[in-house]
This record gives C-alpha cells, structure tokens and sequence, in this order.
C-alpha cells in the first residue's frame, strides 16, 4: 500500500549521501577519536570536519559546538549547566509555557537545587510576547529559555526580540531550536543567543546526533562527567559515524534551503487552506504565517488524536499528534493548553509535517482519505451525537 | 603497510553482522519509536528486541535495561541518579581510586549537592579489598561505586564479594562492567549488584551506544529529563540503529566466548611472557592471572608513553597507554598512582589490548618492533643516560 510520510516533527529519513558518508566510520575507520594512533587520528579529524559543518549551518564557528546524543540531551545541558554555573549569582530561570518537555523538566528539576522558574505565557498562536519575558526577570535571574519553533503547532517565535530584551538585562539566552534547524535558516549572531539546540533528526540526519551551540566564553557546566571529550565538557567516547552524520546534513541542509523552503510552504497551505473545507470543526493550531514552512497542525473536534492517528495509518499515512516525546502518554499537549485551547479540542489535535519529497499528491491523498475517517468516528462519538441532536434543535 | 592493531580499550572494529543489521535503521526503517504509526512501531520492535537481547547477555531482564550513548553517560546516571534518589537516606558515596573518570567526576560533582565520597585504596595489583569497602562505609553511605575490571591495567575485581558486603551493610552497588561485558562473562545475579553499565564499542558494537542495568524496584532518576523514552528515565529521541547494534552485538558476544577468551588468554600470555625478556626495565601492570584475557599493561621505564605510541603508530602497531577518555591529557594515571607506581614509572604506560581475529603474528611483529623503538627512545632520554652512568659505577 502507499505509504505517505507526514511526520518530519517526529523523525526525518536519512539522506542517502548522510548513510554514505557515515559508512566508513562503521567499518574500516573504527578509531577512538581520543586515540593518538593513526585510526584515532582519522576519526578525529572527520568529526572536526563535522564540526565546522555544524558551526557553519547556524553561524557558529567550530570550537563553539558541542556534540550530544539527542535534542533532550543538549537541552539539558543548556538548561542545567549554564543555570548551575550560575548558582552564586542567582536561582531563578525563565522558560515559556510551550517549551518542549526537555526544557520544562530541566528547569523543574532544578528545584531540587534551590532553583526557581517562572513560566512565560504564549497568546492564541503560541507566540511569546518579549514584554512578558522582559517583566519575568527578576535580578536573581541567571537563565531565559525561549524556543525557536514549536514542533507540536509550527509557531517560530519572534526570539530576535527577546534575546535583546535578555541581553539588555544582562541574562544568557537559550533557545531549542531543534525544529527549525535545517528548515529554515537559523544564525546564532542574528538571534543573539547564547546557547541554542539543533538535533540531526529534524534535517535528515541520523537519530542519536545533535549538538549545543554554546557561545565562546560563556561558562557552562557539564552534564556528562569524566573524560576530556568535547574540550572537557561532555564526556563519553564520541558517536563518529553519527557526528559525521550530522556534519553532512548539516552541509546538505544549507544547499537549496530557500527553495524547499518554497516547495515546503506550498504544500503545507494547499493542506491548510484545504482541510477546514474538506472537515467540519477543525482549528487550525499555531500562527498562519508565522509557522514552519513544513508543518500543519490542527485541532478537530468531537474526535481523539490517537483514533485519528490509528485510522490514517491503516491509509497509509503517518503523522502525529504531538511531540513524539510524549505521545504515547496520551495526554493532552501542554503547548496547546498554554494557547487556551480547551481541554476537550485538545484532545483531537494532529500534525501533519512534511518531509523532502513529499509531493501534492501526498497531500492530495491525505485530503481524500482524512474526512471519512473523521467521519466514521465522530459516528461513535457521543459528544458529537449530543452535539448534533442540540443543533438540531 | 601492515596495521596490527591493539587498542581494543579505546575501541573494537564494528562487526560486520552489527552494521548489517543497523543498516535498515539508517535507511528505509526510520520512524521514530515513540510515533504511533507502522514506521514507529517497527521501530519500537527492533528496540524492544534489542533491548531484551542486551539483557541476556548479562542475565537481566528486558526491563532492567536502560540505553544510553556511551559508557560514561550510564556511569553519569548510575551515580547521580543512585545518589540524589536518596539524598533523604544519606549523602555519602563510597568509589575505589581506581575508577574511571566518568565515575570519580560524577562522584566529585555530587558534593555540589552536598555529598561527600571515600575513596577505598587499592593494592599494587588493582584490587580491590571488600574488608576496605566494609571500612569505608557509613551510615550515611547511600551508594557503593567499584568497577569490574579496569581498563588500564586489566585487573578483574572481587566484585562479588565487595557486592556481598554492601549488600550486607543494605546499601546499593554499582559496577562499571564496560571493560568486563562481551569479554567475560558477566551476570548481573551471580555478581550481585544493583546496576551496572555495560558500552558496545568494546565487544564489537557501534559507538554510542551503551546501557545501563537498573535493578528492577531500585529507585533512580534521570540524568537526561523530559520525555517519556526508557520508562521516562532516559528522555530523547532513541538512536534506534545504535541500539539495533548493540542488540545484535550482545547476541553475538554471548555465542563462543569461552572459546574466545582462551584464544584471547593465549595470545595475552604470549605478550607478557615475551615483552619483558626482550627489554629492559619494564614492570606488568594489574594482576597477573586476575586479568581480561585480551589486555596486557606494562610500565616501561626511562620513556614516556606518548613517545612510544607515537614511534609504534609509525611501525603500524595501534597502542593506547591508559583510557581513552584522558589519553591527550597525557598526566600521569590515577589507576597507576593508586597502585604505588612511582610518577616517573607511570609516564611510561603502555596497554596492548586484542581485538578478535589477533594473530601470533601480530603479537610476534609488536615483539618485533617494539625493542628498537624502546632503545632509540631512551637514548634520548637525559635520565636513562644519568642511570646508565650510575649502574655502571
């Protein structure tokens, strides 16, 4: 059967040129980057290539990546070290409400070590106002973490703004923008950040490779402690095969990014255009420009999100309803919560994101088989029954 | 020219059988595990599978494993979130001087949070003596940290009786296996401990791709927070072909290891009996018999370590002279100093360690060539000259 792919927020292929690449390092070139031996050379010299390929897609230079194993992780070194590092000049962070759970535990954990953290709202479309992050520092503020892109509604928040606005009261700025980068273009200088996220899941690296962007002189604790890997701040012998990995995509990713970022945005709105024609109740969730040019996502009423999820996949199309981080504990998203979405239309939200090669027939697909799945279920659905019957009246 | 390579310690060769079952995992096999269409759920088998594969090899069940990126990030959890689990009980931890770097960096960290540690001697073999680790604890004690087996000098520990004795004093022991699993046997009952870290780039696996064993019942947090991957105790997007790798490594390493070892043990013995007839000056490091089968560690006198890599690599001989993971540090070894290796001794480390598929050959072109390179180095040496001159006296 067909199969079509519309869950880039949860994971990306892998770029052929990516899996060629990552190859030797699974075979012939096998060395400990640690390693002064010629088999330790060659592997540490092909992850320092990775690493400037990694600087260069954000705007970073070399010695200001640090790699780690997942998204999750860098977030929570970012939040952790640069917080911890920080304790004798304050205990106080600032997140927003729809940071992904990484940030959000991270900064709850942080509690335990006399830490504590104001959450900063969103509006109706998940953007973070700067004025609130602004009235959220307090002078015990040592850290404001504020995302790039939501990956649950797509929203890009206006984090130029507030970085200046962190700056200005002399707080470091992290940002995950695990979802935006590789999918549009991302520069640390521009955004004025001092650490950010990125995760070569999200722009068709390898799983298990990500990286955090720490600005040069900005003192940072280490999560993973022991050896001098990563200039002394992330022990662990070094996954090769997917930092070089993550090098090629990144290398992959800034060629062509303004044009798939057109062909992306073209599909996404023939989807959202056409979906609330095609389906009665459906909420478009996040800003309708203000979004990532790979990503619809919606609400739909009288329907649960894993029903919805269940039915297309027997179509052939997968999607998602959420952050794959927490969609097996089928609870109502957070991120739309903080949006002021009802606890009930929550419940039915979808993400559809686009992946490299999806065509308008995909779509097409997905617009023919989605409105009699949700038809069939709202069928069961005695809210919907109820609803009808008192709008009948 | 000819590679023999003998840094088994630093990393092992991917086997062949290992890349062909992550390959799919690369390729057209990419959904993310947490996802619920067909894409995830495939993935999530081959985790599920290699999870329990994991297990078996050290006599755990599925769910006592916990993956994560390497050996020093499961040391990291292990020691952490053993601890801080029971900051209420107690703040005290007991680790030997011989641990690696991941350990005694974790276990140092921990005093931030109020901890403090002992550190229990060893004797001039490497071992570690269970009446010392009687002695060392205390009411406060919440956790015991000893290795299995030590990677630089290759002493096999008494663990089971040191796990006996925590066992009997009702405090939870950790053991770094990472040198130990793969090579000999290891079964975390027979052993008795409450968790253990085992990390695929020493039997053969992927690197990045490591575990840790938690007792079913033992209370531990997370090093990494946010999703609910690993039970929601290792939160990030899995590197599910890293973990198909490690599956299928422990698969691997389980069949013929008696075997293996013996064929190990001979090649070891032949390096050991052989080296020190053939130069002058140079001390086995760790306990003759209580020892890995592939590892054989000498102290040389009159040079240092990093020449003799250096002057080997050249020769096509692959060495390492201590962990990996503090190896372009170049100070002197903790595990050297612990055992009473004099500083100026403990600059001439040297670890050859055997992969599979090691020849008498090339035990016998390292016998080869090696001699030469210790001669010519030392006639460089101001302080070998300075003994020269005296012992001629």
């Amino acid at each position: 059967m067909k199969r079509v792919y519309l869950d880039h927020i949860a994971a990306t292929p892998v770029e052929p040129r990516v899996v060629e690449a990552m190859l030797p390092f699974l075979k012939e070139k096998f060395g400990n980057p640690q390693s002064l031996h010629s088999e330790g050379q060659e592997a540490l010299e092909a992850m320092e290539e990775a690493r400037a390929k990694v600087g260069k897609l954000i705007g970073a230079s070399s010695e200001e990546i640090f790699f780690t194993a997942s998204g999750s992780e860098a977030n929570n070194f970012a939040l952790k070290g640069l917080a911890l590092a920080r304790r004798e000049k304050g205990n106080h962070v600032v997140v927003s409400a729809v940071e992904h759970q990484s940030v959000l535990s991270s900064a709850r954990n942080l509690e335990k070590f006399g830490f504590s953290s104001t959450l900063v709202p969103v509006d109706r479309h998940g953007l973070v106002d700067p004025e609130d992050v602004k009235r959220a520092i307090k002078k015990e503020t040592v850290l404001v973490s504020v995302m790039l892109a939501n990956s649950e509604v797509g929203t890009v928040e206006p984090l130029a703004e507030i970085a200046r606005v962190c700056r200005d009261a002399g707080v470091p700025v992290h940002t995950d923008a695990i979802a935006a980068v590789g999918n549009i273009p991302v520069d640390v200088d521009a955004l004025g950040v001092d650490s950010l996220s990125l995760a070569g899941d999200q722009f068709y690296g390898p799983k298990g490779s990500a990286a955090l962007f720490v600005r040069k002189g900005t003192r940072i604790l280490p999560l993973v402690d022991g050896g001098i890997q990563e200039g002394g701040r992330r022990a662990g012998t070094e996954n090769v095969a997917g930092v070089v990995g993550l090098g090629k995509a990144a290398e992959i990713a800034i060629s062509g990014l303004p044009e798939r970022m057109i062909r992306m945005g073209q599909l996404r709105d023939r989807l959202i255009d056409a979906l609330p024609r095609l389906v009665d109740h459906v909420l478009l969730t996040g800003h309708r420009e203000k979004r990532l040019p790979h990503h619809a996502s919606f609400c739909v009423r009288f329907v649960e999100g894993e029903a919805m999820l269940l039915s297309l996949d027997m179509k052939g199309v997968a999607a998602s309803s959420g952050s794959a981080c927490t969609s097996r504990a089928l609870k109502a998203s957070h991120v739309l919560l903080a949006m002021g979405v009802d606890h009930a239309l929550a419940q039915g939200s979808l993400v559809f994101s686009m992946i490299d090669g999806a065509t308008e027939e995909d779509v097409d697909y997905l617009l023919d088989v989605f409105p009699p799945i949700v038809e069939r279920l709202r069928k069961m659905s005695p809210l919907y029954t109820e609803f009808m019957k008192e709008s009948r009246k």
